[in-house]
């Protein structure tokens, strides 16, 4: 048999040959180096037989991150192998200890099982010992394959082993990994020594997890680590995480008064407090504004609507399982709104259209209503009633590309108006041969032209999706990055070809002819709901001034500046600026520690000098650190603070 | 028998003596003078014999509009004789013309008639005339008590006098009046003869009656007129009705496009459109900026709610029938929101509230469902979704004053702003010795006494009305009148002892100890959707620049000039103004026409004058009349609409 070296060399090795016989053959410094190796493209071990003609790459320990799902999954062995040393040590027999399986997962890997006592989250600093002593004895890793019957008389006392042997279909297979005296039953692949592994992992945490994820069977304990090639990825994820956790929208919806999810109420239905509805408002106007500069035009329609409209439109019985339940009144039924392209089109259908006046973009922030089950509900970014800011522009065919790029202009600005930067476009067009597309070919080819024409002017990266059109017309996602690099998609753009025929609108051309419009969806937040929940992830609850629920904190240093602050707060609220006087008793330092706890981004001391000269002492709190400045003229302030409240600096 | 006159004086006659008759005891000219009389304080007629002992007033000539309801009865019956005589004269037999009852109504009467051939609309100017030449015979109406078989055989063809007869409770007196040869069966009262009948009267319309209401009935055709004494106040009522049609919001809505209500989206479901959807938003944004001034705070919830939480506040079971079925999702009901008080509720109730920290201001323009009969709903006025602006104030006992005084003073200025300076209250309070109501005796005298206190020192009119206070706690309704005189019930200002108790909320007194704050519920404007339908009618659709939809129309004069007023209309645009260029073919004076119909209130003309000194030439419509300026400086002018609109003049 043969292999193909990456620079397209040949190289002759014998049946069966392994990776690590392929390295040996180039050069025994490889062979010493090699940890992994790719055969056609997949990660594989220096320990599988390889295919005859494999077209093969070697992972060595100058690029050991390309290896990742292999070193985790060995370290999963390798904590498998401790944790059983662990309970030796505690006195129990080897067998007490039975497993379920430990695959390598995303960042790290989970092993589950089932122990004599529980593991408790103490003790996994211990576990980590041990592994590291493990890895410190360089054992090395070998495979070997088995017949159903040595397979099964390898594992006697572990009912889980014997259930997955019995399971594996005739003709797989069987196959057995070991590193010094612990072997289990594993596919593979495994680095090939421990003493190769990296040191930069950490087990997280445990949790309960039924065999076979089935809450009929008994249920085991999980072990979570993760695992990265260098200290430095180790720690830059767990401070990611760290972040994470502390920016969760859930958490600081609750510290921040921002919102609240009532049992009482309902699950999934967000009640938005003050501070909340702040927020929102001050989103929802920037949008209005921006939309009313580009000529879209206001409408409110109500939440529920006659069954009848929905069957026309097609969204009832399609999406049936993702809505609420129809309403009985008197003979007639009604249903909660899943989404207002329906009313939007009654709206365009209410008067007769001319090519003059297309495009009509309608606007409204529509509060809709979906079905979702419970154990998918979480915070505001999975909720069962959600406020889209929705629009729906109807245009002729021709002004299709004009169109998507002011909803792309529009959706970069909105974006970046929150430092949300990295933005890219996936685009969704037809599936070539596929005949599950309505409308009208010649429409979908100067529609999917139009739509990447546009996107090329815009000039931001984007890919080209086949297939990932809806039926109804081509679309667009859009994905950005928040401060923590993680990927987001927000709202789609859709072209739609299909409500217009099945509510059968029209324009008059000038030809004075009927003509179909075509209908563009779109919604750059998405959903309000999950949009500020992404918000006060990408903040971290440190708005900038103009979303900033509570802006301005006055700050007396003694009781005796108590009314000047408040004569100050006045004037400011007058102004329409959000703030506030911490009269408590406490001391200046505490209101400061208080206020910053708070996440407010100015505040203002004062005391006998300030007071004596209509001035303020100003603390700025902001992602980028602090600033202070001292004896700083009110009125001036004032004006500096409205000017960055209205331009949204 | 004697009869006591309001001077206190005793008048002696004889046993059955009618007003008639006290009016000859007095003196001849008072007898001729004489239209009807009250006894004991009912109108009563000359001819009905008066009840030993009465006190009596006698109306004259000099105070007609004192009997109207007497007049309008008799000129009902003159209406019927007249048709019998329209008919005769085409030939048909008396007996052929067939009568159901015939009351005196507001402003005039009705009669019901089982017809040979329907009266059109264009016949009722021929029965006004025969009207007016029975008016003009000066025939005597007299008064008869018969017996049952008597009164059969009066009308001896018309099986609905015979129905009516039939049915009289024995020992219930049957009386006949007649006027020449017409004789009708009749409780009266009526006047001394037709010649004392005024002229100033009209027929309306005509419509369809089932007899006695009832479907199963044969269907009759009902005749309206209406009269004055004067013909003053019928002009002035014509004219008011005239006005009122004129002003109809649902007509209204239609030409300004305001709004549609489209059976397709549902009954009683109003949509928005781009006009009217402006509209809403100024009276929203202008009461956010009032209640931000005033220390409410913003909150959003959802549009439904878990049943169990109505069932917490009451609401379910006991106003079901106004709510719309639960909807069922997993193992739980959900309902629409029929009010938002339950959610603000517990939004009060999310955190620990202490004295220092009430009142706590919640307010929300929340859209609440509510199930009406479909015959009862009437454009925006009545619906089954609308929108309140709606808040609740928790307070403390002591704070009821003071907070009442500031609603009050918000709800007086806020129609003052519309013009609706015509505002009077209503306070509810208890019934003395009904024990249906709940909550503390101390807290609702407190209450009771601190409202009339802030109502006394708004200063405008006010009734207290015991029985009218909710069973939860007293209220105040506040009554408009608007431009045509008619009054409106807006929103009304209600305490509740009862919520804050079934959701046993509390806050931390000084004392240390938990104390009931009380609940206010507030709404100056009611439902938006109402609201707006009044404003409409009270406008005529002439808004003032604020608040009109469409603010600007600039009319170039020729086509050369649509750049120039292009670059104006952008400009306006920019600065937040709603501005149109009307670029069609049409004349200059064509285009005025339009933006007048339109009733958009300013316009401005350019042509080569104007755009050569940046000038523009200006016409204002408001209701006080036209204003034209010619060559003003359009940035002048900018400054000047932007200055209107942001100060609301």
């Amino acid at each position: 048999m043969h292999v193909v070296l990456p620079d397209g060399k040949q190289l002759d090795l014998q049946q069966g040959a392994t990776a690590l016989d392929a390295a040996k053959a180039i050069g025994p410094r490889l062979a010493g180096d090699a940890l992994a190796a790719t055969s056609n493209g997949e990660l594989v071990d220096l320990l599988t037989p390889l295919p005859d003609g494999a077209a093969i790459t070697l992972i060595t320990k100058k690029n050991p991150a390309d290896a990742a799902p292999l070193f985790r999954h060995s370290l999963g062995h390798v904590m498998s192998q401790a944790v059983g040393e662990f309970y030796r040590a505690k006195g129990y027999p080897g067998d007490a200890i039975k497993r379920g399986v430990g695959p390598s997962i995303e960042h790290g890997w989970y092993q589950d099982f089932d122990l004599p006592e529980p593991l408790r989250e103490e003790d996994l600093p211990e576990i980590e010992r041990i592994m590291r002593e493990i890895i410190g004895r360089n054992l090395e890793f070998s495979r070997r394959e088995v017949s159903r019957a040595e397979g099964l008389v390898q594992f006697p006392h572990d009912p889980y082993k014997q259930e997955l042997i019995e399971g594996l279909p005739d003709g797989e297979p069987i196959t057995l990994y070991q590193q010094g005296d612990y072997i289990d039953l594993c596919r593979g692949p495994h680095f090939p020594n421990t003493g190769k592994l990296p040191q930069a992992f950490k087990l997280m945490s445990t949790s309960g997890a039924y065999w076979r994820g089935n809450e009929k069977n008994p249920i085991l304990q999980r072990v979570y680590g993760v695992a990265f090639a260098t200290q430095k990825e180790l720690d830059e994820y767990l401070h990611a995480l760290e972040e994470a956790r502390r920016r969760d929208h859930r958490k600081l919806g609750k510290e921040l008064e921002l919102f609240i999810i009532d049992p009482m109420v309902g699950k999934g239905l967000p009640l938005w407090l003050p501070n909340g509805t702040v927020l929102r408002e001050e989103l929802s106007t920037f949008l209005k504004e921006q939309q009313f500069k580009r000529g879209y035009q206001g409408v409110i329609t109500p939440n529920i609507g006659n069954l009848e409209l929905y069957r026309t439109s097609g969204h009832y019985p399609y999406y049936a399982e993702s809505q609420f339940n129809p309403i009985e009144v008197d003979d007639e039924q009604y249903m909660l709104k899943p989404m207002n392209c329906p009313h939007h089109v009654r709206i365009y259908d209410a008067k007769p259209r001319s090519y003059r006046d297309l495009p009509v973009r309608l606007a409204e922030f529509g509060t809709v209503y979906r079905y979702e089950q419970s154990g998918e509900l979480n915070g505001l970014t999975r909720v069962r009633g959600f406020t889209q800011d929705d629009a729906h522009i109807f245009c002729r065919p021709d002004q299709l590309k004009k169109e998507f790029l002011d909803v792309l202009d529009l959706t970069v600005l909105v974006l970046g108006t929150f430092g949300m930067n990295d933005v890219r476009f996936r685009v969704g067009v037809r599936e070539s041969g596929s005949d599950k597309y309505v409308g009208d070919e010649a429409n979908w080819d100067l529609a999917e032209r139009q739509i990447i024409e546009a996107v090329e002017e815009v000039g931001l990266p984007y890919t080209v999706e086949p297939g990932d059109a809806a039926f109804y017309g081509p679309k667009l996602d859009f994905v950005v990055k928040d401060v923590l690099g993680r990927e987001w998609q927000l709202g789609t753009i859709q072209v739609d070809y299909n409500l217009p025929e099945r509510f059968d609108i029209h324009y008059t051309g000038e030809d004075g002819q009927e003509h179909r419009p075509v209908m563009i969806h779109r919604a750059p937040f998405g959903s309000v709901e999950r949009f500020t929940g992404i918000l006060i992830e990408h903040y971290g609850g440190d708005f900038p001034l103009w979303l900033a629920p509570r802006q301005i904190m006055i700050i007396p240093i003694a009781d005796r500046h108590n009314a000047y602050a408040e004569s100050l707060r006045q004037e400011l609220h007058d102004a329409g600026l959000r703030a506030e006087v911490d009269d408590s008793s406490n001391r200046m330092q505490a209101k400061v520690r208080t206020a910053e706890l708070s996440k407010i981004p100015v505040m203002l001391v004062v005391g006998d000098q300030e007071e004596a000269g209509r001035q303020v002492s100003v603390r700025e709190r902001s992602p980028e650190g602090h600033r202070e400045r001292k004896g700083v003229g009110f009125d001036e302030l004032r004006g500096e603070l409205l000017e960055r409240y209205k331009t949204r600096g």
